[in-house]
């Protein structure tokens, strides 16, 4: 057993075996759920059926319990479940009826379980499991194992089950590994969008409206406007038009789509008043309200592509359980394209598309990875144009040197699809723009276009985002900054504190005005508080970019004292200078920031 | 009888009654139900039973039998229905069903009926009806009463009701008049917003996604971009902070709002996928969340006015005969806001408020009437707190010497409110911005701020809008400006038209591109066709405020040749001084256009 990258998951999942055996022992009433392995550690669901709820003086117990049990060598054991119905009678006597119930699901997989045993043989854990697992426990540090929180989780994720007690915990080939682990969880943690979102009033999720149904303060809504008004702009820019959708439409719709079928779990549905009443579904998608659009007019070869972009808002049903912050909603508004071309534009559309996707990223100083999905075994259209369309989306990637994976048949059944996954300050993955070939909705919707030959054919199309959708973006722009905003998109760009509030305001207030007025958004700090209480607020807890301290001096020369957010004093300026300097860092988006010149 | 405006509508109430006879003598199979008088003329509704429905030609017909009837002079006499039950059996062996529901209805209203007489005193026509009617026919002029179409009317407005047939007609004092209303109807007809949608290719209401769900197509929503720019631009410059929020909220919210009790009809309920869900609604109102931001914070009187905006897009249920075009939609964009303050900043923020629509209306070129509406008999709040508001709206319009009309009783139970009534080219008048005090809201939620004597005290709480919604404000400038927009919100601004498409084309494309990179929205009017088509499509039926015309003279002195909507040829400029005049219009809003200074 290598004890590299990819056997990371045999050994979690390993541990998270001897961690279930360390609870069984201190609390025999627990009942076992289930166990996984994840990227970043594992977790165990437990039953304590008693309604105690782990403390983190029991994490302790638990893990010092763990070092214990680490002491001797214990071997990972396969067992092929021969009888299923006497293990479930076996599982249901000892009270573990959640195991009961995964074995009875999975009665013809060939169920096996993974025996813990010591050197004599006896067997300390029995677990249902489909492994792998370690040979043994020698392979495993107890130093290098660690127990990080304790959750409620409903059994199978639905809100609808009992609710169980998750310990999550993660472990490592060495204990070093394990502390950079837990420095980069420190990070994180300090840079989790929900804390920051409360911290510096971005954002509030709000118990009597629901999960996954943001409120946007001021603050962060000025974020996103400014990031809107860059989105439209560029559009405009590289040839998309804009259009805005209704969020209900009648079921019809959503039939011809498709959507009902294959994704009515997701949908919100509008209560009917009686039988005779059209169903209308809150949508979930844009793309059928843009197709009818594209097939508002007649299109030749000559009108495409209609690259046609909306920052649409939709709505997508989640178990309550899976909601959180910004990042996991229920309502969010996609930045949303979709692009109606000939065959023969493809290529030079995917190459325009990641373009797009490149230089927005490079504005936030994000590189990102791509990853191919190709044509999965059951797929409708024709097999020459999936070839043809996954040759283009390869041409289109080769060309330009771009490195990328291929995910063999992980497209969805109606195209190809490539992803973008962002990589953030912390070197964290996020799941991005995509851009996504549709062989089926061309077809469901019978749109058209008139070729050079006079035929009527059927457009290529291509759905695409570049942020994703707008919440998840700004939860991952919250956790990239860590909160501190560049200037361009800061709630608040520059706050003026003034060194007296009697002497100085008169001078802080002419400052205050002239800087509104020319669209600096500019905050005047007349608080009866000290000047280093004021700028350190300003500059750490609430993250504004700039503080301008105006003084007796400052006001002699028409200046101000600068200090810059993470750096501290950069000089004295004067204020058109500083005006001028602040402008031309929003307006290149921070790629020329105000230096450090002179103390 | 005086023949003056006010008693127009008595006019055509008896006109309505003599086309009724008309109808009935040329159709005896029709039924009546309703014909009242409206604001610009009358109707009646007609069930012919037989599934005849009336045609143009039926219409002129009728008009013929009407100026018949006109040819001796009748009288209208009330009549005192006193044995009702009587009568209700009467209407019913006469198949007059829809007369006697009516009747069963108003039975202890003291009904009557209105018989029209001969001189004879032989009854020719009655009908149940609370009048008032002329004395007699010899105050109406058959010359100056016009059919002017038929359409289907459900039975009290109801779809579940039986469709009947509806003719819309009119009548004034003299055929002068009418003849000036039927002008005006030419013109209202021409700059038909729906009528407009289509042809310039604006907007569309589709069956698939259901009546008064409206898809924004690039055209208009362009225009809308620029208008929403304006709007974010204005708010922040008058210091409003903008907020977003979802379209879903548990009925929770209602509860609190008190909507779920008082509005319920027109919300749309989503359907829980069993008992046990959460009850989600799709908000008809963007207040309560603006509430629930309020609350995120602690408030005191140094924090306030805190001014909340947002384009909040709602969706209220209508019936789907009431829905048109875009100014009768179910699903809207208000630009709303809310305006947190104390009682003794309630002056200064009307004040602002009516600054506010005045300026913004002033870019549209419309004036506008004011109308302040005032306690009704049942209300929330205090009487004190009631009178202290409507003296502050009145102080408010008083000190700046504005007119305005007052509705005695008619505000709404929660507080009184201002509407503005733009005026449109036509001399219409449209609602469209609203100040609505609110004491119920804030009682409700129980939302507080910190007083200057530290009590917490209730802030007032105002509804605004400027436009109203976006839906309808377009659907307003649509037919105010008969679809020829200004340039600033033109969706495109400028036509290039090569005089020809071979030798003009490098010239016509490289300045196309010139204007492009300067953010201008321009047209590359490169089809084979012949000039002064193409001139005239795009200035005539495209509505493109301006065409510049390039041929071998334009390109030798960098020039183009200027025709502007409305003006014809303007003359040559060079490319750089046009594109000047050009952005200063659009800075300017058309304060300063581009005039005619030479040929």
């Amino acid at each position: 057993m290598e004890k590299n990258q990819e056997n990371l998951r045999v050994l979690r999942h390993s541990a998270s075996h001897i961690m279930a055996q360390a609870v069984q022992s201190l609390f025999p009433q627990a009942k076992l759920a289930i166990g996984p392995a994840t990227d970043t550690g594992f977790y165990y669901d437990f039953d304590l059926t008693d309604g105690y709820a782990f403390t983190q003086d029991d994490l302790v117990k638990i893990e010092d319990k763990i070092k214990e049990i680490l002491k001797q060598t214990l071997t990972f054991e396969k067992y092929e479940v021969k009888d299923v119905d006497a293990k479930i009678a076996e599982f249901k006597s000892q009270g573990e009826i959640y195991k009961a119930e995964l074995l009875e699901e999975h009665r013809n997989d060939n169920p096996t379980l993974y025996l813990t045993k010591d050197k004599d043989g006896n067997v300390l854990f029995n677990d249902l499991c489909a492994g792998p697992h370690l040979p043994s426990t020698s392979y495993m540090k107890a130093n290098a194992i660690k127990l990080l929180k304790v959750a409620g989780a409903y059994w199978r994720g639905n809100e609808k089950n009992k609710m169980l007690q998750r310990i999550y915990a993660t472990a490592f080939w060495n204990k070093e590994d394990l502390a950079d682990y837990l420095n980069f969880l420190e990070e994180a943690e300090k840079r989790d969008h929900r804390k920051l979102g409360t911290q510096l009033d971005l954002f509030s999720v709000r118990e009597e409206i629901g999960g996954g149904l943001v409120l946007w303060h001021p603050n962060l809504y000025t974020v996103r406007e400014e990031i809107e008004n860059y989105w439209r702009s560029e559009h405009r820019k590289r040839g998309y038009v804009i259009v805005q959708t209704p969020q209900l439409a009648k079921s019809k719709l959503w039939e011809i789509s498709g959507h009902i079928d294959h994704y009515k779990e997701n949908m919100f549905f509008i209560q009917k008043d009686n039988e005779d009443d059209e169903q209308y579904i809150v949508k979930p998608m844009n793309c059928p309200f843009h197709i009818l659009i594209y097939q508002s007019q007649r299109h030749s070869y000559r009108s495409l592509p209609l690259r046609m972009a909306e920052l649409g808002t939709v709505y997508r049903r989640e178990k309550s359980g899976a909601l959180s912050g910004l990042t996991r909603v229920q309502g969010f508004t996609q930045d949303d394209a979709h692009i109606f071309c000939t065959p023969e534009q493809l290529v030079d559309e995917i190459n325009a598309i990641i373009d797009f996707v490149a230089d927005t990223m490079k504005i936030f100083k994000m590189d990102f990875e791509v990853e191919l999905s190709t044509r999965p075994e059951s797929y409708v259209g024709d097999l020459k144009n999936w070839e043809l369309a996954e040759a283009g989306l390869k041409e289109a990637m080769d060309k330009r040197g771009m490195q990328y994976e291929i995910n063999e048949g992980d497209g969805a059944f109606y195209g190809p699809k490539i992803d973008f996954k962002v990589k953030d300050a912390l070197g964290r993955t996020w799941q991005c723009a995509t851009i996504q070939l549709d062989f089926n909705l061309p077809e469901r919707f019978n749109i058209k276009y008139q070729d050079k030959d006079g035929q009527m054919k059927t457009p290529v199309m291509l759905h695409r985002v570049i942020f994703g959708s707008m919440e998840r973006f700004h939860g991952i722009l919250i956790e990239h900054y860590a909160g501190a905003f560049p200037a361009w998109i800061a709630p608040t760009q520059v706050a003026i504190v003034p060194i007296s509030t009697d002497k100085h305001m008169d001078y802080a207030e002419e400052l205050y005005k002239k800087m509104r007025n020319l669209g600096i958004r500019v905050l005047l700090d007349d608080r009866s508080e000290s000047m280093n209480y004021k700028i350190r607020e300003n500059l750490q807890d609430k993250k504004v970019p700039y503080v301008c301290v105006v003084g007796d001096k400052e006001i002699e020369a028409n200046s101000v004292a600068v200090r810059k957010r993470g750096v501290g004093q950069i000089g004295v300026l004067t204020v058109d200078e500083f005006i001028e300097k602040l402008q031309k860092e929003i307006e290149t988006k921070g790629n020329e920031e105000i230096q450090k010149e002179n103390q």
